[in-house]
């Protein structure tokens, strides 16, 4: 038996101890395979046990353990992450938050719900809806992440334009720190300046300093009349026009972007119609409520006087929700259509006003270097947020592929420090951006990222090996 | 010569190597009255020096000499904190933000202007009006309290309910660390997940890990033709089921409460005018955007719900700019009609439903113990922000009413504490509540706070005393 199973051991020992149940722990490979990774594909789980816990209190037993017996833990959520954030390879306790799924209270007069970590995601926005509210934080795996794990990614997504990141919808956490300690952090409260705000650690920290357990988050007022623009655009540079001159007058709730490439290979599923008979090189969707007629009429102006301008060249707006959900289907099927061709993929982040010079230097690096390389860009341009796709030339195989896109990182990343932008915007650091985070954060910054994780996880169990070494 | 000021001849010495002009440097018994204090008054200013650097590198320079000499830091900005957090009362050395009061940049694309700590709250919301956007921050002090002060008690204000506090704001910060370093946190992006987000330490910290030196501010749309509304009230808790009503259908820009005896105390003055005949024991004002005529109908209809169920029993709507601004007028001179009667002042926060229970438990305790003791209450009740308000009776004099309101104090702490509330919602701790800390923030969790502080200034030199010794 080696060290570590006889530690597992000692451990799967005091849970029982302390009232486990037998099926809240698995150790068999299959379990262990599950759920000891998440969407990437780059490590190799390795967990040694999956534990399920069911309150706030167990979760602490387990850390507590852990810190006497010098066991690694992974925070595992929906397992739906794309920086291997939540894959344990390196023989790690894995805490599940599946078990810990219930909606604890309802506060009606705060718009508020109080929840465990381990409710799904597109679970909490039905909650909302039936009670005539809205949870805005929405993205393709909202059906399967899960409230912790967005809050541990502070995750995005399409409505940030308008409604912000997770961040701005968590009123309180509970958390257990890897010392053990539980922390009730804000109590739901708007307002409270009571000393640093612990709570703001915890939002993005990918369960590195401790495990979130309970939420309490903020609903919103239900959007009304969404309506849906897909507009043709000649230059990219007029993507930032026309975004200024629609926010000069109305609130979006959405103003994504894609390319022609990605166009055509959608058009070539199948499942997707063209929005218009022009061709264009660039394409911007917009979402705004619309719930009166003088909004849509001015939304009808705002795009005449960019057509008049010459920015736009073709464009349609929906006339029924299912027209705008159709419209929506050009940005949304992006990512599965295009992964056929085995993308390497990129999510960063720059200020608004570099984006063009920004893509503009990526593509000409692309093109010096690598000029059998095809570019699928999308993304949310509203907040800066693009998503690069290099995709895989059909006479390369896919280790070469990878192979020399390794060095297209350097490149990539280089860019966005060139920026001052961020290696990251939504998906987090995890293993697979690890190497790469001095591109945009300093030693000095690293420092006091390592120093703060030392302050809540004294003796490195937490998440070990994530964000930095 | 004390060691002090010889350690303070030493620093004036360094600052000179460094090329700091006469000018920046003040020691005249007038300055250091004036510099080394805030708008409190319990706590006498006895300040050794008053500096006033021009960047953010001059600030480095003052901090590591300070350092070097263990000579304790007090950041000053517009000084109209209410919680003593800017006072300098043990001899510190006061870093006044001033002289910063630059906007350095603004990146119309983005939204954001990048601007020194040290400009002035009024400037920057005529800044931003200058470019058709709109600065929400918005409270009695904007014609002289600064950005940099703002941040480091997360001002909040009138507009929280639809624009939220200071933090939603920033999008990136310049701080000197108590260390010493200069930090670039975030440099102005909407998203960035690459580990944790320090900026948002700094954010209410009230300069007690370093001093903030340049923010990037995000701007907003202006709003379009913003209505009032001032409602009478039979009960307080229909004030909430009003607040329900209208958040079900509309975005509210402001949802302010105020009671009877706040009107009547502004009646007196003449200065206000009665909003309409009827006499209640409560009043809510509203505010809303209304460009189009429906929403306004909107906000009618559900007036007249309102009033059907006997939360209403009589109200007006602007039907002007100007008159708007008069109606807003009953809420804005409040503060300034009762400082007359020496009011004891509290501001605190709950949970929105737990504030009818709240506000019956205060009154409850002020009646049985002091049954001459009038009570004035008002808030930003959206955000469920409560100012407390007990008015000296005229046959008491100020030191045994004070006194008094010290015992008074506890019971409302301790009531906060029931309710999980907050014992301040947005005027910090500074010295004034630091002995009430603990009645809502446990053990635990101040004892994470000290070990934050020790990171970033581990030689305790950054506003010794403040939040908590």
């Amino acid at each position: 038996m080696t060290k570590t199973m006889s530690k597992i051991n000692q451990l799967l020992d005091t849970l029982n101890q302390h009232g486990f149940e037998p099926a809240q722990i698995k150790t068999d490979p299959d379990s262990l395979n599950h759920w000891g990774k998440d969407w990437t594909k780059h490590f190799d789980p390795n967990a040694s046990v999956i534990i399920f816990p069911k309150s706030t209190e167990q979760v602490q037993t387990i850390v507590q353990a852990c810190n006497d017996l010098s066991l690694i833990i992974t925070p595992s959520g929906g397992r739906t992450g794309l920086s291997a954030g939540a894959v344990a390879s390196n023989g790690e306790v894995v805490i599940s938050l599946d078990k810990m799924n219930r909606i604890i209270n309802y506060y009606p007069a705060d718009r508020m719900v109080h929840l465990q970590a381990g409710v799904i995601t597109k679970t909490l926005q039905d909650f909302a809806e039936s009670h005539d509210l809205y949870y805005p934080v929405d993205f393709a795996s909202a059906g399967s992440s899960q409230i912790g794990g967005n809050i541990s990614t502070n995750a995005g997504g399409i409505k940030v334009i308008r409604y912000g990141m997770t961040r701005h919808w968590v009123l309180g956490l509970t958390v257990v720190t890897g010392k053990g300690d539980v922390l009730h952090l804000n109590n739901g409260m708007t307002k409270n300046a009571t000393g640093y705000d612990l709570r703001q650690l915890f939002i993005g920290a990918e369960g590195t300093l401790g495990i979130v357990t309970e939420a309490q988050i903020r609903l919103e007022r239900q959007p009304k009349n969404l309506s849906v623009m897909v507009l043709g655009v000649p230059e990219f540079a007029h993507i930032m026009q026309i975004l200024s001159a629609f926010q000069a007058k109305m609130d979006l709730t959405a103003f994504e972007f894609f390319d022609d490439v990605a166009v055509s290979k959608l058009l070539a599923t199948g499942h997707v119609q063209k929005p218009f008979e022009t061709d264009a090189p660039f394409y911007a969707l917009l979402e705004f409520e619309a719930p009166y007629e003088p909004m849509m009429d001015m939304a009808m102006a705002i795009f005449s006087e960019c057509m008049e301008q010459g920015w736009i060249i073709d464009g349609v707006m929906s006339q029924s929700i299912a027209q705008a959900q159709e419209l929506w289907k050009l940005r949304e099927y992006i990512s599965e259509t295009i992964s056929v061709f085995t993308p390497y993929k990129n999510d960063v982040s720059v200020l608004i006003c570099h984006v063009p010079d920004f893509i503009a230097d990526i593509e000409q690096i692309v093109s010096n270097n690598y000029p059998d390389f095809e570019i699928c860009w999308f993304g949310h341009i509203g907040d800066g947020n693009l998503h690069l796709n290099i995709l895989k030339p059909d006479d390369l195989s896919k280790d070469e592929f990878f192979e020399k896109c390794k060095t297209v990182n350097h490149h990539v990343f280089s860019t966005v420090k060139k920026y001052h932008g961020s290696i990251s915007a939504e998906h987090g650091v995890g293993m697979t951006k690890k190497p790469y985070l001095n591109y945009t954060r300093t030693d000095e910054e690293i420092g006091y990222l390592k120093a703060i994780k030392q302050v809540f996880d004294p003796n490195g169990i937490m998440n070990k090996g994530k964000i930095f070494d």
